[in-house]
């Protein structure tokens, strides 16, 4: 497959997390051995970026662009930076000079690929707190994204995605006793339909298979522990079959992961966080990549934090910044071939 | 290590399930590649596990015995089977004369082990609907083993085990919404005390690691989504460490079960099923062993139930019988060399 037209955009991350040397240690990994990846340029953090794969060991050069456009011809001699925006590097040190680069990066990115100069954009990880003290007015980079498309909170759909293994949690940072309140047969069939339009165009799945799980012990075992199934959950999927979507369950979650289920689906749709979470962590630790459906524009991220206790080490495993950026440029592909075929 | 010294004692099951063929199976295994198996007979079913292993293609001869003890020295030359409990063999076809045979054949194995004459009891898989409609009184075979050792249902505790991952489900069967409300300090370190005792008694841990889950999503992320943690789960954990034992959390599930968290404890106490089953399943779905702890014997059990639609057929895998079969034997060695130590 070629490359897409456009670069991917990176954002940072926050200056003082392992962001900087992971996306450093990804170009090394990405540009070596695997020549085919979609090149890829980070928004801002130039001596950051400098400074953090000298102290961490990455080999690569970084090379300042003006604009987007020039990533693709330097990346094969460097990591493409854009100029403007940068901060000293202070690793395991956060401060409010460095959560206001990492959201002037996070939202310079965002732009370029809103406005078409980069064909997706790769998020590094921020620290919630710090942007919180810029004003930054969102509990999460998701749902600045959805803002920022203007789209609601519920159409930003969260996908963790494996090498083998795909989940959606229906809902997210909610307390547990909250979870069955906020379930809805609504809520199941928009996030389904998203998932499933967002499988067919950015991973080449023309009928996607989505499970569904169910909310209780062995799926309520018929009602004896729970009736959400049978209330919300059931009539959700008999809807998405009326609609033509190709889906099971509710499958009871114990079932849900293992190894022979995990062949019948391509999504599995949780009703809680830890649900979709356990599993994925579990199996694909490493290269566990977080995806937002449902937007205008493609968005992954690797699935941890800053770990701010290791970061400027040279400690930080780049597996799942790896496999953000290669996500990102391979559903950039698809799109594109979808939007010609 | 030696066998112990009375044989071990294996329920039929419900004879129309997979139970039969899986206790054939497992005897051709455990006897034929690996000598140091402890050995076992089965309580009843003579005629049963003939025609299961003609069936499903077993090579075991079939040996009925009269009395338990004289299973030791019969093992060598195939599988040994009390005499005196039988019925017809209809696999794939539940009735009620079958589910009287696994009833009867559960209270036989337990009853011998209770006595002295097993060294442990290996239950196969039941159905509970079938068991109810003999008179069966009890959710399950769990329930029903603690109160044959005349014990209230919270001390016996669910432990299931694999290879390299112990779980406990702190509650079980009870509707997601339920389970906030059934937490308690209290439910926490009863059982956490009944686990930390059996890893010393039966596994041969002598100082037992135990990590506690958090109920919600990052562990509440310091109360932003649940309180169950500061209220119920701290405590919990800080009076367990006053009274000397090594536990470390709360740890948010989906942090729990990563490659490297799995190494630093013995067993995980999750706040509900799906929590501890989920991971169970998807990393060790066909050696899933289901331990019953607190109870004055040693309890193990296949994890998976009585797959009635392909009984008969040779297609079901006797991987986790033989893991509950193999553990029962290794528990009942540790608990001989601790009572002698």
């Amino acid at each position: 497959m070629s490359s897409p037209r456009f670069p991917l955009a990176v954002s940072l991350g926050d200056p003082a997390g392992i962001g900087p040397e992971i996306i450093a240690a990804s170009y090394d990994r990405l540009r070596g051995a695997e020549g085919d990846c979609a090149p890829f340029f980070v928004a801002g953090g130039l001596e950051v970026l400098r400074a953090a794969s000298l102290a961490c060991g990455a080999r690569c050069t970084i090379i300042p662009i003006a604009q987007p456009h020039e990533a693709t011809e330097a990346f094969a001699a460097g990591l493409p930076v854009l100029a403007g925006l940068d901060a000293p590097y202070t690793p395991g040190q956060p401060d409010l000079t460095g959560a206001q680069l990492s959201r002037a990066s996070l939202e310079w990115a965002t732009l370029l690929t809103l406005q078409g100069d980069a064909a997706a954009v790769v998020t590094a990880p921020v620290a919630k707190a710090g942007l919180m003290e810029t004003g930054f007015d969102f509990p999460g980079q998701t749902e600045f994204l959805a803002a920022a498309c203007n789209l609601g909170p519920d159409d930003a759909v969260m996908m963790l995605a494996g090498p083998s293994l795909r989940t959606v949690p229906l809902t997210v940072h909610l307390a547990l006793s909250q979870v069955p309140a906020r379930l809805s047969e609504e809520l199941i069939t928009h996030k389904a339909r998203i998932v499933a339009k967002a499988l067919r165009r950015d991973f080449g799945l023309q009928q996607p298979r989505l499970a569904i799980a169910g909310l209780n012990p062995h799926a309520g075992e018929r009602g004896q522990f729970g009736d959400e199934e049978a209330r919300i959950i059931e009539p959700a999927i008999a809807a998405l079959k009326a609609e033509g979507f190709d889906v099971i369950g509710p499958v009871p979650g114990d079932a849900l992961f293992t190894p022979i289920m995990r062949g019948a689906y391509d999504a599995a749709l949780c009703m809680y966080h830890d649900q979709a979470l356990i599993p994925l962590k579990a199996l694909e630790f490493d290269e566990g990549v977080n995806v937002t459906l449902g937007l205008p524009i493609i968005r992954t991220s690797p699935d941890h934090g800053t770990a701010f206790d290791i970061a400027g080490q040279g400690k930080a495993d780049a597996g799942a910044m790896c496999a953000a950026i290669r996500m990102a440029g391979d559903m950039a592909r698809a799109r594109a071939a979808a939007s010609v075929g």
